[in-house]
């Protein structure tokens, strides 16, 4: 009797180490047998893995899919094909829609588009704001993944509960057991700067950076500490990008609170020089550091663990809105954000040929963390028998230019890695046994992919 | 030639030590010699200590003198006069007046009221919110003791500076090179929470206590603590009330940032309880609390040396406004703050004589440390030949009780201490050679004092 | 073609998660699959785990194996036919054997002796003394798995070098990426209140535990920190026996030295209160600890983390030795040690069934740790496609008494552990896919057991 | 009715600030006022300090007195001769003299030795030894100021205790409540290197320094900190010669142990060159060490607080023993230690005129803060009324420079202070109101000079 798919002659790449020669066996979505090529079981369908990487498949903790509402953005579907494209199983969608999700009626019609036309398994966050706190234990029965507050103004502009309000969300979410993630910038900070950098008319793209300064998002971090420690939540740090803020994480969870951290492969990619050299499509929120901040979360974040996860940030917008055409016209007029689903695993696995860290590490912040951080695991980001057969095939030596923003699959593509090179690229996507990538093509059917179920891991 | 003033016959106490059978000498304001009683020059008058204890003159931080503009409740005159009557001899008001100090000729108009009718020494803060930042160095120029921002809402509704602002202000005020103080409560947390309570209808005293927590003190601590790294600014922690604040400024002293703090008397003598046996009358902000943070703050405030300084938040209302003939009605109709003048060294003496701590460490955060904090050392809070000769003489043995609130000096006397028993109580009190205070009386001129200035020391 | 052997239907577990109904396939001695279990592929022999629980075979990196030269304690044969039957499958050697091993020639004989008789894979420590440090480099191209100190005089009397050879050892040691271990209790403490207590006339059992006090073990600790701090020398605290110690490995780790820990089940099993109850065949070195030291070596060491790795310290000795005839007779006549190769799983398990620690969190412990300490690791410690195929199955459900120690494998059984009731047992021991241990029988070949290749890994 | 003596027209400075054209006046050997110039009372005799800084006479708490039994390289009469002429009005001799003060009979000798000759106040420590140990509350009856032990062999020899010795002495000496210092070098360290440097034929005078690392001061210090946190002894830190050790002391301070600290003018002045420059006049134990070292004792020693006091470990040697004739002959011929009671007082000067340090910081590590260690204060180390009237005069403009050891007042006066260049000096000293140097000359009486008594404080 043979199984529905084997994938043989891989390095098998996981946490705990490596094996040559080596594949999985998959039946009905989920893996049934880790083994060497030649001694798992016959298949219906044999994929050659011809020498390649093969890891579980990456959890994308932070993408803005964009729907219900901005389609002209990007939507599930788009945002999908460029996950499927880039290696990624898995996609967690931020909150920050038309409407915003923060009703389980919202929550729900997110999901249901999310059925409708996804190519890879998803899931979403839900807001807090003033408005629904009282709504906390009906947005866990109602499915969520964690809870999202925006503590400084951002894109979407979903206004900041005050600190009362945080206290009392997170004495709530507690009880869900759930975690509860930020856009941890200060927001009276960053619009003080804010206003003040206008008011003097400084209006370059680098004046956007510094108008959003890390003691903005080293403050807030802080903060949320010790609002954790009061009440016992756990807490998480989306998308930290200063060495400053990273050593403020390695203090809390010194103070023993559950806080876990993400960073994203722009801020150890770039440095603030990129906004000089590219412009505004290189805007984003909080703002890319200069080298010295860069290098503290080189060493805090990543070579002495006080990042926990790596994601993408995703965040797509038209050209017109990037000023792609006005690369260095008036900042104030572009907006933040850019795609980044296509080039996270190559941006990864150039670091891990620099020597910047290993597969493993890479693996571990780039699957299996943030599927433990988000309740996933062991069903998502392990390669264990009996889970999901989420898996990803790595070619981790390929030399390639992303030489043309068209190239990626989002619905708009501005990013400032257009022009980068990279070594290393996902060849093959398997979401729950089925390829959904493969050759250069998304070959996965679209509503394909699944919201993971969080109640049942 | 014989000198102005000596006086024989006392113990004489510094934080460096005691002497008995000795005294000083007294010269145009000065202090010019401090000897052995049978030691000391001939001098024009001659008062005799009797054994008692004399120290440098008591240096109280945190008053409010409530002139300008709130005459009704107390003034430059009626507040000097209860200074004079508790020992001591140099008072820093506050500037929540009307009009608030937060412009030049404000405080010259603060600084004449007082030049007009003080008995003891005396400065001012003057305030900085959003509309005055720019007026920070001019602020200087006038003369001011230092800086104080309002982070929360309290008596007087000065609105707090945002975020951004207060790390704009303390840039500019590092360059003065004074030091800012606080009213560290987070003004979210304590609104969220009032807001809170008066809709659920709790209303006892108590419940103003549990509306403003100690989170709310301690994420205040926090926050400017992280903005005074950021900046270099010196700051000064007012009216610590609780264990985990107390806390909150070890770690910042840990972390190399010039941070200062105070306690009160009443947060050293009363527990939460005092709100349910005394009522509106004990309401104050931040609120007494309970045992245990109490315990901490005596632990690490006083003990381990958190806490540099004590002053008594002397904040007189009347009686309707603080509801004394209701004390336990609606808490939202009564106002905080009671006086403290006449009854912070007869607090302190009582812990001396509990031996919880030393005379030398009562002089040293009563007189010595405050003086240093703000600029005056060693003018005021020494006993060095050659500065002013401020002290007083203290009676660590004398056992009284409070009895009534009209045996106090301000204008208006209402204070939980009432009813409570002390032992130990200032007799005499010297400002600049000049006895202003002896045998119960008043004795020095309104208009005697005079503001202390800071460009000379 | 079928493989050589497969079990099935067991419940598999790693420190990366759990999988029931699996198993693993196994060919030429290594895994070459692990599946669900009927996806696993035909084997020669198949093995029902029946539903118990299938681990990575259990590493004791710390056995007195006694041979060469006291075989009338214990020896390879009996000492690995103990290990099989306890579910080890990998073990360590000391060198305090006659000769000690302190010479390649000397390894080379221990080495012999194992490869003729042992039942399961070995390896062994060599010695470092004041005699042989130039001999480092040389030990290590002989294939020793590490190096130990011995810093107090113990069972073997291997005399200690002093603080300066330790510090050339380290600078020598550290060249050859090996890792160091101690026997860490500081010498002349421990002889200079033996004297005392010998010469007081002190001679209950309970006497030689308290000749030993916790900061004997504590200092050894820490200078052996500091000076790895000075040379970059790995080092190992071998059984570390209570809090304060573990204490001190955390602050250790905390300053970012390379030291690693483990403990014995003893330690955490036992009070002191054993000794007052079983007397001599208690006796060990370290003692076993008062109940608050235990309490610490649960929080710090396996609740918060400090302590590594679990290994028995396996000690035989003759039943006059130990005195087991006169238990509480006087105690300086008696020897220090016992077995425990049959009782750590046991233990262990029994501390799972109480909750105190998960099935994942002992394998880590017990397996993967070890085997990364000492440079095993994947071969040994994991169950990763490609690596030996060490495994033990275990029953977590059993309840038992250790009723006789006659019920034991090794040549000498005396154990505290008799009469002790557990929840668990290892039921089947596999290594290199040969089964050595099943239905309560040793059944592999005494010879079978091979020198685990350092270099190799 | 006049005083004894008035000293007037002084800047009269203590740790608590500094007061110009001031004075103190003196009757009965004790302080009877401290005052402006003018208002001192009348006296039988006035010194006119013709504008230069009086301060409270210099303790100096560690010198090698020689006496009784090794005359031949200093006595009591010559080693406080050069204290009066350094401005030292307290001295503290160590016990490692002939013989050894180790018994309440050799206190006694040395007491009466001292008090037959010393020109100004003086004490003892004694030495605890293997052999002594029992003896240490009759020692404390006996008078001495406090404990030592040499942990590693030094000049002397006085073998060290072992850990179990030190742990037992520290016990016994915690209840007398005095203090334990140590010469704090690891034995077993400087002696492994010592012969393996003696065997390799390194003899330099800059082998000397690298035979005793470091770390075998680190450790030494670490080791001690320990044992007081389980002991509750009261600890002392004698010479701590470098940045690694007063690292160490901070680290203790912190774990909340009663732990002080002393430096030496030589380890703040010198680095390791000057053994290549002047080679073995400057051998001394511990070695003085790298510039790096150096700048850390700097920062955290000084800046930082880490050293609580100065002293000079004045060890006169005759100039064979020091090899004067050929500094740089076999360095294992020549002894460690040489004089310095005449030069601290200059370096230290020479320090302030640097900017790198306060006068009052100078004052208080010199003279306040070694009275209080050891328990003298403020009999000695204060300028208070009513306490002994020792108080230094020196002019800390003057420039100078030691051009000949002749110059000095000790019996052998080698130094490699010969040949550098001062700011500072000592003008005047008195002793209990009795001028024992002025104008270049020591004018007391050899016999005036008298053992503190510690009793008495
Ligand atoms: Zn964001
Ligand atoms: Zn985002
Ligand atoms: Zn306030
Ligand atoms: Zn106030
Ligand atoms: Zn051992
Ligand atoms: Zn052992
Ligand atoms: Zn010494
Ligand atoms: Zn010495």
């Amino acid at each position: 009797m043979s199984v529905d798919l084997v994938v043989r002659n891989c390095t098998v790449v996981t946490p705990a180490g490596r094996t040559p020669d080596a594949g999985v066996a998959v039946e009905d979505g989920t893996i049934v047998a880790v083994g060497k090529s030649d001694r798992l079981p016959d298949a219906d369908r044999v994929l050659d893995g011809e020498g390649k990487v093969l890891v579980p498949g990456i959890v994308d903790g932070h993408i803005h899919n964009r729907e219900p509402g901005l389609e002209y953005k990007e939507d599930w579907e788009s945002a999908t094909r460029a996950a499927a494209a880039g290696g990624v199983t898995t996609v967690v969608g931020m909150p920050n829609t038309d409407p915003v999700i923060d009703r389980p009626e919202h929550l729900e019609l997110k999901f249901d588009r999310g059925e409708a036309s996804a190519h890879v398994d998803f899931q979403s966050y839900v807001v807090v704001t003033s408005e629904n706190i009282a709504l906390i234990p009906e947005l866990d029965e109602a499915g969520a993944i964690g809870y999202k507050i925006f503590l400084g103004s951002t894109v979407g502009d979903v206004p900041p509960p005050n600190d009362g309000e945080i206290l009392e969300a997170m004495e709530k979410i507690r009880k869900t057991g759930k975690r509860l993630g930020f856009h941890e910038e200060n927001g009276e900070i960053i619009d003080h700067y804010t206003e003040q950098f206008k008011a003097a008319g400084k209006n370059d793209p680098i004046d956007h950076s510094h108008s959003r300064p890390v003691i903005a998002e080293q403050e807030a971090v802080e903060r949320m500490l010790t609002f954790a420690e009061e009440t016992g939540a756990k807490i998480h740090m989306f998308h930290v990008s200063s060495g400053s803020a990273a050593e403020a994480v390695a203090r809390g969870k010194d103070r023993g609170i559950d806080v876990t951290a993400e960073t994203c492969p722009h801020y150890l990619w770039f440095t603030e020089d990129v906004m000089r050299e590219k412009g505004n499509p290189a805007r984003i929120q909080p703002p890319i550091r200069d080298a010295e901040e860069q290098a503290t979360l080189w060493e805090v974040g990543i070579d002495e663990g006080a990042i926990d996860s790596i994601a993408t940030d995703h965040a797509p917008h038209t050209p017109e809105e990037k000023k792609v055409d006005d690369p260095f016209g008036n900042t104030w007029d572009a907006i933040s954000g850019f795609v980044g689903l296509e080039t996270e695993v190559p941006a990864l696995l150039t670091f891990v040929n620099e020597g910047r860290l290993t597969l493993e590490e890479w693996v571990r912040r780039h699957s299996t963390r943030p599927a433990q951080i988000w309740g996933l695991y062991p069903k998502k980001g392990s390669l264990q028998v009996g889970t999901d057969a989420d898996f990803t095939i790595v070619d981790p030596d390929l030399e390639w230019t992303l030489e043309d923003s068209d190239d990626l699959h989002s619905k708009n593509c501005v990013t400032p890695f257009v022009g980068e090179s990279f070594t290393g690229k996902a060849v093959s996507t398997v979401v729950r046994g089925e390829v959904v990538y493969e050759d250069g093509d998304v070959v996965g059917e679209s509503g394909y992919g699944t919201r993971v179920d969080v109640d049942d891991v």
